[in-house]
């Protein structure tokens, strides 16, 4: 397996940085997540806006344009010759002198196996409510610091992951949008949340006798809704069975399913674009 | 110069990570910092204390105890042979085969040269104030998003860092706590912040017809205050000139010199024991 570093593959056990990046002296980058199915980046506009827009925020420099960018990708992706993969591009402060000051970035690039045809029926998924507001969360920040912290409290709570809520506002969960489905609406947070492509991709569609809502919402509306899900670059839209050891709705997931079958149409066409 | 990455030592142009630690996957780290004198790292036993209760909040197990942690630091300072310095114990997150789950942590330590005697009339200091309450704020992660982001803003306001408050309630600077100096109180935040060495060093000195205390604070406060200063490992108790733009007191800072001197004093103690 290869890792592409400022551009030049290293295979993964020489893929190395000196101790002196700022991701490392002060947890400073950005990062963004995308996958490919059959060789093909998926969405990939979608995620270059948002990548682009994170180190922008972060006064980070991308050497690379996006047609450089997605060359250093397709390069990758040749080279390791994994069909259906995850692409990771990190983007950190760089080398600093000082430990402190942001000097040029390094632009990591990782691809992982990625099994794409999930069976969304198959696997329960429990999540268990946090109190915590994601910082800058707008960005797309290599912090997570709460979520890793967190993992042996999800555990301890039978939990497969933590849905962040601000003093009961509901937001997201670390590394997914969250959803809750009433009798005719799909209700997402619109506020402080990171605004995922998938989610993005969700609020386009169209399904019938149900109205798509960007509000916020409590935990009460959460642990009351027909259906619950959640939505991400690798999940897709996922089915939540529990929450807070509630369990959500009546167990039937039909508008959840509806959205990810629609959503699997949407991947489906980018692919062949 | 070496670099001890996991009780080894490494040229410094060698001293490299592989990119699937969890610091630059995730942001996930703790780190510490101290400063030798004269080869004689200071105040070592309250370092140690805040850095591996920092590595048990974050679930972070430290492979060295405290005698083999000391004796890493104590082969990295001969080996460098630099009298006065600055030395920082970093602790990751590890290499994270799926770039989540925390495995192994990678411990490093850094040991920089550092003008110790500083002359801390001759400075000018200005913060400028932000809006921002650090995550987990009694442990010293390596999370500096803000500090880092912040460098433009804080120039574009002419000032040389900054004092963050929480939704009007003084914190502390991102690598420094903060006092002010009123008629007959030294007052510096209780809540929410980073309880820095020198900060509980200098809570315990005796200061004739002054009285220390710990509360919250308003940035109003700040702007009458008499005095105001900032306490760290490198600055000890290093007077502000000013705050958002506002001359703070009279600039003779005479409670601060008097806390400074006092500080040196115990410095001094430390060193010869």
């Amino acid at each position: 397996m290869y890792i592409s570093i400022n551009n030049e593959l290293f295979l993964a056990e020489d893929a190395n940085i000196s101790v002196s990046d700022l991701s490392i002296q002060r947890g400073y980058g950005i990062f963004d997540f995308l996958k490919t199915i059959n060789h093909k980046p998926i969405f990939i506009e979608d995620y270059f806006n948002r990548f682009y827009n994170s180190a922008k925020e972060m006064h980070l420099e991308v050497e690379l344009n996006r047609k450089q960018l997605h060359e250093a990708i397709l390069k990758l992706i040749a080279r390791n010759n994994i069909a259906d993969s995850g692409i990771k591009i990190i983007l950190t402060g760089g080398f600093s002198a000082d430990g402190y000051t942001m000097v040029k970035p390094n632009l990591i690039i990782i691809q992982t196996p990625l099994n794409i045809i999930e069976n969304t029926t198959n696997t329960r998924l429990a999540l268990v409510s946090y109190n915590h507001q994601r910082q800058i969360p707008h960005v797309k920040t290599i912090d997570y610091l709460q979520a890793i912290r967190l993992q042996k409290f999800v555990k301890e709570n039978g939990a497969d992951d933590l849905l962040y809520h601000n003093n009961g506002k509901v937001r997201e969960c670390p590394r997914a949008n969250f959803f809750i489905v009433t009798d005719h609406e799909v209700i997402t947070a619109k506020n402080e949340i990171l605004n995922g492509i998938t989610r993005k991709k969700i609020l386009s569609l169209d399904i019938p006798d149900y109205t798509f809502v960007e509000r916020d919402f409590t935990l009460n509306e959460v642990y009351q809704a027909k259906e619950a899900f959640i939505s991400s670059s690798t999940k897709n839209a996922f089915p939540v069975d529990k929450i807070d050891g509630k369990l959500i709705g009546n167990g039937k997931k039909t508008i959840t399913k509806l959205i990810n079958n629609k959503l699997l149409e949407l991947i489906a066409l980018d692919q062949k674009d």
